[in-house]
Parts: C-alpha cells; structure tokens; sequence
C-alpha cells in the first residue's frame, strides 16, 4: 500500500472537465495496485477572486505544500483583469513551490495527424526554465495612460537557477537515445542573459561525457521546429522562450489538445504539479467538448515523477491508441466524458 | 532624372553574394526610367573588426546619414563574440536611425512550396517595433562567472515608441483589403508592458474606424501560425516577438530564402533600412549557394518605399514567378549569380 496526498487545483474554464476525465484515468491506471490517492480540492480561480478577492492565500499555499504531488487543470478568465489569476495564482505556485523545471515532451503519436506535410518522427522534450526569467514579474511602470508612460519587465537570470535547469536537462538527455540537448536562446541580442546561458551549458555538459550539444537562437528554433522537428531531442531554454516554443511545438506535434506538462521540483523541496499546456478555453467551458487527453497525459508524468513507470506507460499507451483510432477510424466529436471514459476503458485494458 | 544616395552595407558571410545580384536586380529595375541611384560601399562588418577593432563609428554613421536608402546584406561573423556586430552595428543602425517600424510581409507565392500541408493563402505583414523592448540593451551583470552570477535584461516599453508604431501598424491595415490588426504580447506575464501595448492600441484604433483589431497572445500566435496562417493580414507586435514570429513566418512561408524586410523611419529623420531577413549564413558563404530572392525583394519594398510602386510590383513579380517556374519545373540548384541574373531578365522583361 503505497498512499499519495494529491492536490487538485481544477481551475477555470475547461479545467474542471478536463480534470474530472485526469482523476478518473488515474482511478483506473490504479485500479488493484495498491496505490491510492488522497484527493484534496482547492477552490481556486475566478470564481474564488470575484467572491474574495483571493488568489492564493499563505494559508492556500501551505496547504498545498502539505501534498505529494498537483493536478491542475488551467487557470485563466475573461472576467477577471489579464495576470490578476496567471500572476497571483499559477505563476505564484510555480515559483513559491521553486519548481524550477517545466518538462514538456513532444510526440507525434503514429497514426496522429501534423499539420506539416512531412513530420518526420517528432519525440523530444523541452526543459523550460520555470522560475527565473522575463517570468518574475520584476518590472513596473511609471506615469501610466499618459503620453509619457515608461513601463518595463525585468529579465532576471541567475548562475544558481540557470545551472540547476541545464543539468537537469542534461541528465535527461543521458537516459535518451540520441543523447543531445539543443540550448535555445538569443545571446546575440541578450548579451548578458544569453552568455550566462552559453557558459553555464559549456561549464555543465563536461558533467555528462556521454551527451553532445549544440546551440541555437530562438527565431532560428521557430524555424527548425516547421523544418525539422524530428532533428531535435531535448532543449532547455528560458521561461518565455520555452513557454512560446513548447505551444509551437504542440501545434505541429498533434496539437495543444495533446500537450502535457510538468513543473517539476527535483529537489522536492516542494510538491510538483502536472497540467495540460492549453489554457482555459473559456469560449468553450462547460460544454464538453474540451479534449481531456493531455490531462491524462499530464496523470501520467505525474505516475512516472512518482516512479511508477509502468503505470504511466500505461497511461499514455491509452492515449496513444486513442488518439491513433480516432485518427484512422475517423471519428466524430466526442465528448469530454466520452474520451475520459474511453481512456479509462483502454487503461482498464 | 531622380538621383537617390545608396548606402550599400553588404556585410558578414553571404551578404556580399546577395547584395551584389540586389544591386543587380535594381539597375535591371531603372534602366531606362530616369530613376538612377549612387550608391556609397561602407566597409562594416567581421573583416573591418578584426582590422580595427571598430563596428560602427560616428564617421561611419554621420556618412550613411547623408544617404537617402540603405541595402544591407548580413551581419554576424561565428570569429567575432556573438553580439559584438549585432549589437554594436545592425542594431546600432536601427536604434541610431530612428529605424521604428520592422515591416515584414510574408505571402506564399502561388506554386512556391509550404511545409504546411494546407498553407491556404497566406499574405499577412509583420509590424515588429524596431527601437525598443527587451533589444535596448539595457542589462548588465555581477559577479560574471562565478556560482553568483546575475544577469538582467531590462525591456524598455514607452507609449511615445508603442503609439506611433501601433499607428503606423493601422495605417497599413486600412491600405489592405480586410484591414484587421492583430496585435502579439503576453500582457497576462509581462503585465507593465503587455497592458501599455493594449492601452495604446485601444487608444489608437478610433483612429481608424474601417480597420478591426483583436489581440493573441504570443504563444498561441506560434499556434495559429502553424494552424491558420492565412487568417492573419497585419500583426503588429514588439522587437523580440516580432524577430521571433516573423522566422516562424518565413518558415512556413516560402522560407527564409524569400523573407524580405525593410528598417523604416517613416518621419524620414534617417533613412530607412532594407535587408533579406536571413543571417550571414557562415557555413556557405562564398560559395554561390545562397539564395539572393529575400535581397531582392527587400530591393522592392525599397523601391517601393521611395514611392515607384510600379517598379517595386515588377521586381516582386519577378521573384514570384522565378519561385512559381522553379517548383513547377523541378529546377535543381543555381548559383546566387544564376538566380540574380534570371531574376534580372524577367525584370528587364
Ligand atoms: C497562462 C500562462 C501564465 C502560462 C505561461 O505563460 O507559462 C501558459 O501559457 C503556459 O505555458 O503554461
Ligand atoms: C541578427 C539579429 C540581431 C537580428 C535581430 O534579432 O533582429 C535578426 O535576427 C533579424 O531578425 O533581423
């Protein structure tokens, strides 16, 4: 018997849905193993700021802090001013709860459908940056909404945070089979930044004889993920550069509905938390048609971050198979909990 | 007789090669017009460098004010430290120059090849602010390498330097045939300078009641790029998204062998600026293999620029069907002198 605390930070939009379908695949893939989740709900979101004006509260934050582990569903709403919820609430975990790595794999799963012409075999893995950066929210302005308004954002890098989410990268590069990791930044125009990144990657990949490296400016990135994404294994990059190549990446490797994640705290200092890379879809909450299947890919990070390789092969097997049926059967829209069923059913085996 | 003064900076690797079949490509386009430019070589670039230890000197940029255009081949040199050029001439050159509007247009020309498998008909512009964000190079760092480092980089945003490219971004839009501006930021991060951006765009579009607005976030931008990029007409946008989406652009466009741009100052306090908006390209420089289209058609929105729009369509039209007859026949490689010759006798007619 193995017992986990799990907290559950459905969120706005689709969140809840997609997260319902993450909860009950979870259920399934654990189904007589012995292992069992204790679930905790967090209201957190808009619906919680307009009734309190809260985002996340200390009290919220060590409570969160007693849990294994996060699923979070996506945060994000219309009715509340753009980066009261992103800043307060889903930037704040990540940083309060130092998971300094957001891992996002991406697969073109056989039988899924790119909108590229020739795909190739898409399999890498971006290591994005996840508390440093354009991300931390060191900036401001001055004379706002005056025709002499100065507002500017801080990007904040550190040898410590830099050298931390470049190992991390570089052990998991070693466990691939290529065994090479792509350094993604601009350090021709980012002078101070992007040399830190460089010399920090020189300083590193001697740790790890076995795993080549090279380097690659972000516009060029853009590029080579339409031209040659099956060329790439793993990169490790900035927060906003990582944030805007893994939503590019999604798109050419199946699509967003498919993107999972994870922010990871290897030192597990704090819990980690897995979602899905789309964001709340608030034209389409409720409705049931949000796409839960990069929630239950995200389930399956989370089983694998707590060593449960089997089970979150499982788990990703489902979707794979899912996704490559509906591909080749070609069938209509399903609902949100008609895919969570069937996920469930194909882990159920 | 018109008489305009050229300044010609061919620059690093493949910029001499391209810039040659430009200039040619130009003579072909005024022959016999009365048109006639006098063009001034700078020597600036990786050789003068390592000769001299200068990038650009006032001299240098007291001599190119004086000229009316500027065609600018390539800068970056792998012998050089990765910014020394970028920084202190290519960007030295925008920011010196007043250079506000980075206007790159991206159009599949009928019969070129897309890597997406349904492309549609794209034909949208870029408007990438030219002389702020996070390319002001205002940033340092401490305590450089050791274990306490520290390196910022500070984006720079004023609503002088937002309003009047966002108005310039209008201006185009109203000119198009579906008038619509997207404006790219990620105001739910980088909350100081995303908010300006939207500010000033709601200030500014009453200005223009014929064109619509809406607005994207830069990460899903990469997105619909891959997934709709015939949606898009005018993107308006700041310095590092737009170098970043306008590669993607190019990608998935024609590639970057057709990505032209122009460096304008449209209140003519310096002249603008017109350059291919690939790299030096280091590996094949010398060698005839670049591809000199993306000089020629920043040849044409020269031309056009200076008000001879008839030449300037006669120009792009010659690169459209040079590209058209080159997929349709199953041309094999040319040299960057074959390729500016064809183009120069379609031009000549
Ligand atoms: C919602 C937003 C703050 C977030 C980010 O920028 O990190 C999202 O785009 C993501 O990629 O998880
Ligand atoms: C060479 C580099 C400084 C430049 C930029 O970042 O602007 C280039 O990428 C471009 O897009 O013109």
């Amino acid at each position: 018997m193995t017992s986990y605390r799990l907290a559950v930070v459905a969120g706005d939009g689709i969140g809840p849905e997609v997260v319902a379908e993450g909860l009950k695949c979870l259920a399934a893939a654990t189904e007589g193993t012995g292992i069992t989740f204790e679930t905790t709900e967090f209201d957190l979101g808009a619906k919680r700021w307009h009734a309190t004006g809260e985002t996340l509260t200390d009290a919220d934050l060590e409570a969160i802090k007693g849990h294994d582990v996060i699923l979070l569903g996506a945060i994000g709403d219309p009715t509340v001013p753009s980066g009261v919820l992103e800043r307060g609430l889903l930037l704040k975990l990540r940083f309060e709860l130092d998971q300094y790595v957001n891992l996002r794999p991406s697969r073109l799963y056989p039988g899924e459908v790119s909108p590229l012409s020739d795909p190739g075999d898409i399999d890498f893995v971006v290591v994005r940056e996840g508390t440093e950066g354009p991300y931390v929210g060191n900036g401001g302005a001055l004379r706002v909404d005056t025709p002499h308004e100065i507002a500017t954002e801080v990007s904040v890098n550190t040898r410590h945070g830099v050298e931390r989410v470049v190992r991390y990268a570089f052990d998991v590069a070693s466990k691939r089979e290529r065994k090479h990791v792509t350094l993604v930044h601009k350090h021709n125009v980012l002078v101070h930044a992007g040399h830190l990144w460089r010399r920090t990657v020189e300083a590193v990949a001697p740790e790890f004889p076995g795993v080549t490296w090279d380097y690659l400016h972000v516009d060029a990135a853009t590029i080579k993920l339409v031209t040659a994404p099956a060329s790439f294994d793993v990169i490790v990059t900035d927060n906003l550069f990582g944030d805007i190549l893994t939503d590019e990446a999604a798109a050419i490797s199946g699509g967003i509905g498919l993107a999972a994640s994870g922010n990871v705290n290897p030192d597990k200092t704090g819990p980690s938390m897995f979602e899905p890379v789309h964001g709340s879809a608030p034209d389409i909450a409720g409705q049931q048609k949000a796409d839960p299947s990069a929630t239950v890919l995200s389930v399956a990070m989370m089983l694998d971050f707590l060593g449960h390789a089997e089970l979150a092969a499982k788990v990703e097997a489902a979707v794979a198979d899912d996704a490559a049926a509906k591909v080749a059967e070609g069938w209509g829209p399903r609902t949100t909990v008609e895919v969570g069923d069937a996920l469930a059913a194909r882990i159920r085996g």
